[in-house]
């Protein structure tokens, strides 16, 4: 292991080539040319997507074309689908010269993934076995989006530092983690997890966190004039995000009071959320004024808090509860814990994703496991119960307690896929054939884009980004 | 009351004090605290959010999920709240230093308010007296979501102006007032108000005005110099704002036709009063040119001015013939009347929310009043006349005559409760303890945000801004 | 014709005059007075969204509202409505100075056009030959939004160049061509468009390319500072655009299947056309790296791609194929065929729309045709096959091959209603009563705008638009 470490780093010390002119169109064109024919011969639409559904309908007495499955979930599906390919972009967008990089590789990274989610996801939930062909719908639509956003989140924490080849590796390899992981936690374990706190939030950032570690670059100080962030550049994209968070929740759950309840659960833990935080900011900084970041981020954490209750009767105060406490959590980890990881833990986190999805995760998951646990006929209702675990077929006999059991265990789960891949995938990243950045031109992005100049003398910096802040050459 | 007013006003010459250290913090932990037991006193969810909704399918022959609130409106709820927690934020942006307070604060108000607004809305109407709990569902939301709307509306008239927790008591104070003031217009005088045109935007605006003019600063020209607006940075707010009156408008009217007809209303009256507004700042600009903030401006007013009338038979003339004359109107007023409310008035209306909430507030309270005595059993057909007007229960007898009276009549008590209730909570805030800043600090994020310089030497005011402009500091 | 052209090239010899403080209000207070007394003598609620729907649904045994037609395409509807008044805006600002311009003007033409498409639609499809009247419901707002959208692409080609005048006859003339082409292409062909590939996107563009060709400017250069783009300003718009596209080709799709359909194959071609730009990208740069505004245009073009055929049975790996072409044709068309258009063919198309509308719709329509034709009873069932083309009535003896042709008629059609509209709108346009700019005063808010100079001495350009990038005055 130390012998081939010690190859790795020797292949590591040769002088970094960032030229992607053939493998970034080698691997789009070889990629997708190998998506059309897995799609040719493994996917077809589903009986809600084909025109066969008039047959279908008849067949099973539906009396009316409002009940197909788009009209439960196209609401939610077109929020989240716009929270996914902009959303996540303009998170990521508050770097000084990194918002081609932010936005156009969150594009690619969608793009690529949504094909092979669809695909892995459709293996595992949505194959006919008469047939072997996968049947798509709106809902492996909405799954494969939130399977992006895993690799999305994931992406926040190497921001700057990767290449477009790396990130394409990351999301290959990431999307088929999560698909695993989410059969084992949602199949195999039966554990429910309508808004992905486990699922999603906790794997993807984990997955992000570890590949940092293992890409930890002691010299990334020579960047650091470009690794300051415009405060103001993301605000619109944060709390627009937040508020998404209620489409995020309750894409999935179940139809009926299941959506309904996520949709109130996270309207409030959000709404409790803000207060503590602003509160908390208040009172830790130093001269008790407010800090942005503070807000934006930990008002975030709180949707991500309640995603594994959303659909649980977590009830209304329980989930005010949820979201007084991720907000104190989430403010502290910021001003304290932040600090810590970088210096101590070595993983440097370019957009703070700890703070934003790995805490409030495992909250969730968490919070997700006690209120399974907590959860009796009483509140339920017996065929509620029934319903909302899904204690069917050959769960019948499983009861609240030992749910709880099993959503605790599909934490552990996604903690293991997100730092066991991480780590796995970041070695992978670790290899020289890349054409990831040198440590002084990370989060730049004249490395990988056309940033065209001004002819009127516009100081680059300016001219290729409205959102971005004038820097010194403003005063030259 | 002369001696009382002079009391306060010698409270009010001592130096201000802006710390909110302490008070800020202890409000809203306090606030979220006393949320948290009250929630979970009185509040649970409704039917159709709680896991007994399969049995209350089967009680009441429920076909399908779909008949499930949730999904009548759910897409105007996210477009409704999508509004209120951004929309109204960054409708406020353009102040050249305030946009952390416009965003910031408006996301404290929005979080703060709507729990309390979800508490008080409930008494009034979601009581169920069997257990004396509020049930909530999603409708709950969307309500809460309006009062809280015109809470945002007032503080558009004091923006910039009042501390964190001035604005807290505000929010306290209006929705309280709101919600009573919203019991008696629905449901005492049985009057109908699909899009708020009275219980939203008269009554937010005319509660904000009288704030604004209780608190006169006659020396606020003190912070001129940072109360010229930026005119683009709220462009795209305003016109996604604009279109989000669609959803405004019909998020709560009656299911079926009702929602159907305030889609078309509010569309039909937005595009006619863009063409008159265009027509009137061009004839009424010296040169011909067009005015922007005109545009913008009253072309919202389009669709507050059809609120109240929109789920009514209107036609689709009368609601070109009403956006026709709100254009008209509120760009006049735009032109004339807003330096007399100043100069005059004494009122300072940093929005100008004078022309584009109160004065089509008030315009669509009398379209309500007239086109509901004007409604006949010939346009609405028997039993569509008792839908609309709810002509059941103890109001089984009124005749569309007599509800336009009462229209009328709710127009008055919007009315007074936002001008009464506005002085009264203005002499509240006008004690000197609540922080608020001083004349020369107006308009200013530095007194309540940590702005954060730039190591560069960056303009301050580019520091913390994108939507900024370089001021002169740009040529040094 | 030699003579007449002579005259009017005489005319245009005239100095400019871009004053229009007249003809502006007169044309828009004549218009919307016309609109009242047309809407008043034609336009009435249908059945769907009028208080008799209540009687309606008793009569017709419908169980529950929300098989209201609303309930269907409201939520499409929402994101069409908001592509047609914010998105085309947006796209349109990329230009320095001409901010005002794109979006006050595309908000002016989409109010405008929609009045008259509500009419001109409304005559052909939705007359009720009983009592005369147009009865509109929510899809009728969906269709006039389309038919707008038809010339807000035809204002990109002339973005800049022409005055709101000129507009208004643009989108009035515009708007009827629509209505008529639309009338023989879907009604009289009976060919299908549920995206409108050929309907909107070939006619729009087309129209738009023919006014500029005959309007070419030879001296257009004069104005060349200007007519630099601002790379990033429209980033947020065209990525948002992309993914509305989902909703734009799926609004008017069948119910059911069809609808869930044309998501899915939206969907899927958008995300197969981004890697295929990418690798084009990376591959035609001399250096490798990325450009921006390939990625922009040319992933909007797999949306328009797939708009004819995506409520057919393309099948999923269908849409990525058509996905993976359009994405190769587009990126090649902007690098080679843009010189090209507009050094030999003397079009100026300030917006590119050759690559973005034209060159895509083209696709389109032909991918329909063929997927039509090819279409088989096996595959789409008989009453699937019959459903989705609608084969009944008239139609009741047609074949998928038969079909086929009716759909490449379908794209003839509005080929020549697009170039032979355009020639003829662009020769009414040359008269010079329309108060254009001259070639040194294109795209240049101060014609038609106030722009606000602040008194701080900022840069104009600075001053009006915070999209702007500071230009050399910055340095000053």
């Amino acid at each position: 292991m130390g012998g081939c470490m010690d190859g790795i780093r020797n292949i590591c010390d040769r002088p970094k080539n960032t030229n992607i002119k053939w493998s970034l169109p080698a691997v789009c064109f070889v990629w997708q040319l190998s998506m059309i024919i897995l799609f040719g011969v493994f996917v077809r639409y589903n009986e809600e997507s084909d025109t066969h559904w008039v047959d279908y309908r008849k067949e099973k007495n539906i009396t009316s074309d409002i009940e197909n499955d788009y009209y439960f979930r196209y609401p939610s599906f077109q929020d989240v689908h716009v929270m996914i390919f902009v959303g996540f972009g303009f998170l990521m967008t508050f770097l000084k010269r990194y918002s081609f990089g932010a936005v156009g590789f969150n594009f690619l990274v969608a793009a690529f993934g949504i094909q092979w989610a669809l695909l892995m996801q459709g293996w595992f939930h949505s194959l006919d076995y008469t047939d072997g062909k996968i049947k798509i719908g709106i809902e492996n639509l909405i799954n494969a989006d939130f399977c992006v956003a895993g690799c999305l989140i994931a992406y926040g924490a190497v921001l700057g530092k990767v290449s477009p080849v790396q990130l394409l590796v990351m999301t290959l390899f990431g999307v088929t983690l999560f698909a695993v992981e989410e059969y084992i936690i949602l199949n195999v374990l039966h554990a429910k997890d309508a808004g992905g706190s486990m699922v999603i939030h906790t794997f993807g950032a984990y997955y992000g966190l570890s590949i940092s570690w293992v890409l930890y670059r002691p010299n990334l100080d020579r960047s650091k004039h470009l690794n300051g962030s415009v405060y103001q550049s993301d605000m619109f994209a944060q709390i627009l995000f937040a508020y998404y968070f209620l489409a995020f929740n309750s894409a999935i759950a179940d139809h009926g009071d299941g959506q309904h309840r996520a949709a109130i659960n996270t309207y409030l833990a959000l709404a409790s959320t803000v207060l503590t935080t602003v509160a908390m900011s208040s009172l830790f900084e130093k001269t008790g004024k407010l800090d942005m970041v503070h807000i934006q981020n930990s008002t975030l954490a709180g949707g991500v808090a309640v995603g594994t209750a959303a659909e649980f009767m977590l009830s209304p105060y329980g989930s005010l509860i949820v979201g007084f406490f991720c907000g104190i959590i989430s403010t502290l980890g910021y001003i304290y814990f932040s600090p810590f990881l970088e210096e101590k833990l070595k993983i440097q986190d370019t957009c703070g994703i700890h703070n934003l999805h790995a805490m409030p995760g495992v909250i969730g998951g968490i919070v997700g496991a006690i209120s399974a646990a907590a959860a009796t006929n009483t509140v339920y209702g017996d065929l509620g119960l029934e319903n909302t675990f899904d204690f069917t077929g050959p769960f019948a006999k499983r009861v609240p307690t030992i749910q709880g059991g099993y959503q605790a265990a599909g934490l552990c789960v996604a903690l293991c896929f997100g730092i066991g891949g991480g780590i796995f995938v970041g070695l992978v990243l670790k290899l020289p054939i890349w054409g990831d950045p040198a440590d002084e031109n990370c989060f730049d992005d004249e490395i990988y884009w056309e940033v065209p100049e001004d002819e009127e003398s516009v100081p680059p910096i300016l001219a290729y980004n409205n959102h971005m802040i004038p820097n010194k050459h403003a005063d030259m």
